[in-house]
């Protein structure tokens, strides 16, 4: 089965050996999908047949969003909690422990619908790839449950059984690492692809991330790590050290971090539906890119600190607070999330990257900035099969 | 033709005496649209049988948003101009001038078509109620042509020939006002509904407001005014003074003007994508409705300072930064718009009310400040017509 997408007005490669600029921007182009794959890119007019044909009227194509942090094996929602915090009011539940009691108590099938509701959702806004990771079980079961379920449904899966210190073992947190290093990880590694922790102040710290990462290792997982969320810490430092694919957050960076990012091949990915969420200030990605750091935009879904499934608003999110040029933040929300997941066949329209499409109901990628919280996404492939329920055009 | 929209998780009446809260919410509730009205609400199971039914599975159900100031009829974009002031790179094309001169040389079915398209393109958002201005035509034809055809396709239509001093003018301001005041009111007045003046430094000063002002009543149009958008200014009081249905923009007030608008009829339409858009500094929401002020959120929907079509986004702004609740943001995208454009008919949901209603893809009006950027927007009927082109439920 294989497919014309004909009189692109404005394609994003990704690619500056087919194109203009960082994007690889060609202009009046053509795209061929073949089954699972990008089979020929062109001038428009000119493509091989193909059993079907789109036409996208002079809008943009773009290669489908790598989301490459995101918590989505989970049970019930916080919007309460979310108003409650906006409107500065307390709010007595339990925060993450609310999630983490609902997502144990949930059945398989629940936690798996939940799952392909968002991951369906993400497609219909132009996400092809999704990394998931565990993260509300934190018991042997549950996580392995989570990372389980994940491989059903999300593209890449991470075990984050060092999430948070689960209340039965608040008084013993060593003893929680040493089941996550342990069991846990038996358990669960051969679901996953990577290992991740949350290196924060009140989450787990250098000694202990360090004991997760290199269980993780021994494993055969590949590091990736929350830090810098909620202030400076070690997380940073140990992700370059462990020579981890991402350091995820980076809100709060020493000029060290940034000088040990930059020497490194570890991807800083911004998360800035979570300053949205939470009313905290965003990182500073200028700071990074010049420092020459790659930069990668993810969304963060989850329940609690950032419940967006939308890289056009990380996009839209990037421009405005974080000071990224539109294709700056296009390219992060690409390329940059292939880079963080190690992948080179997403995150790019070349012959033979993944058949992972998206047009725009406009003119130019600009507009994912431009017309912010629009739905501009009308046409999506993923892995060469139309996505359902996209918007008409 | 009569539509049961059956088992609504949450009904948003905005009727204090049909539900709870100033949101007048009812839960487990039903609504029964007959030809262009409301002709039933109450509990799910007991509604009167209808041709068709709709289940809404527990979803949110809410009035259509009213999107009280947006500027629509216009040739051409601005991404690149936008792309360059985000970026901090100079920009030598001419801004608004742009957007004059490619509107004049459009014919009329070129503006017609970018019109519907916005139009439908907010009805897939929600939006059911759409104001629309003039003020890129800017001569006499083309102005009375701008109001003629927002007049077939919005539901409200504003003379806004001061907008901006048009070039050939630029040495003789008040002859301008005199056009606007004369011949090209006397042109528009028969299309329009209401009188708004830009009044602004480097716009139209007090006098001219005031003269824009009056002829407008004098022709029997309804005045609102762009006010405090760049700068404090006389922009309010006028309004209050002239009965303004509503003061737009509202970012720059003195405590002066709070107390009028406080004592007045005159609504605070807040226009956050603007702020989002150009990376000003946002209006003070709290300190209005604190103050008593009616508070309506809208778009401003236009190329140049807010490409933006969507009231979700403005909700999530209006939440992220002007420090409202989820429940005042989603009462102003509703109510505040109806009470914006003084109707009675829409932003709410009652009897008799217009049949303009959206289902969420949530259970609660929460989501759409709790999940921002996510086309949570699912079905949309708008005078009891079903919008085509929503996504998948
Ligand atoms: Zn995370
Ligand atoms: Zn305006």
């Amino acid at each position: 089965m294989s497919v014309l997408i004909d009189r692109i007005g404005e394609l994003v490669t990704n690619d500056p050996e087919l194109g203009e600029g960082p994007l690889g921007i060609v202009r009046n182009a053509a795209l061929v999908l073949d089954g699972d794959r990008v089979a020929w890119v062109g001038p428009a007019g000119r493509a091989p047949a193909a059993d079907e044909r789109y036409d996208a009227d002079g809008r943009a194509v773009l290669p489908g969003f790598v989301d490459s942090h995101a918590h989505l094996v989970f049970a019930g929602e916080r919007a309460e909690e979310f108003a409650a915090r906006m409107s500065g009011r307390p709010y007595s539940a339990g925060g993450i422990r609310t999630t983490v009691a609902a997502t144990r108590a949930a059945t398989d099938d629940e936690l798996r619908a939940g799952l392909r509701r968002l991951v369906d959702e993400m497609a219909r806004q132009g996400t092809t790839t999704v990394e998931c990771k565990s993260g509300y079980g934190l018991t042997v079961a549950d996580e392995e449950r989570a990372v389980r379920l994940a491989a059903e449904i999300a593209d890449e899966v991470t075990f984050l059984g060092a999430h948070v210190v689960p209340p039965e073992y608040a008084g013993d947190p060593d003893a929680y690492v040493r089941l996550v290093t342990g069991e846990m990880l038996a358990a669960c590694a051969p679901h996953a692809r990577w290992i991740d922790v949350f290196c924060e102040r009140g989450a787990f710290d250098a000694d202990q991330t360090r004991a997760v990462l290199a269980a993780g290792v021994r494993a055969g997982l590949v590091p990736r790590v929350h830090a810098g969320q909620l202030g400076p810490g070690p997380g940073v430092a140990l992700a370059v050290e462990f020579g981890a694919a991402s350091a995820d957050h980076c809100t709060f960076l020493t000029d060290a971090d940034v000088a040990a990012l930059a020497g490194s091949e570890t991807v800083a990915t911004l998360l800035p539906g979570v300053e949205f969420s939470t009313r905290q200030p965003y990182p500073d990605a200028r700071r990074l890119i010049d420092a020459g750091v790659t930069v990668a935009l993810a969304t963060d879904c989850n329940p609690g600190s950032c419940y967006t499934s939308s890289m056009p608003l990380c996009i839209a999110l990037a421009v405005r607070e974080m000071r990224m040029t539109p294709a700056e933040a296009v390219r992060a929300a690409t390329a940059g999330g292939a880079r963080a997941l190690r992948r080179t066949d997403v995150g790019r329209l070349g012959t033979g990257a993944r058949a992972d499409v998206q047009v725009l109901d406009a003119a130019s990628h600009l507009h994912l900035a431009y017309r912010p919280g629009v739905p501009l996404v009308t046409a999506v492939w993923k892995s060469g099969r139309r996505v359902e329920g996209g918007r008409a055009g």
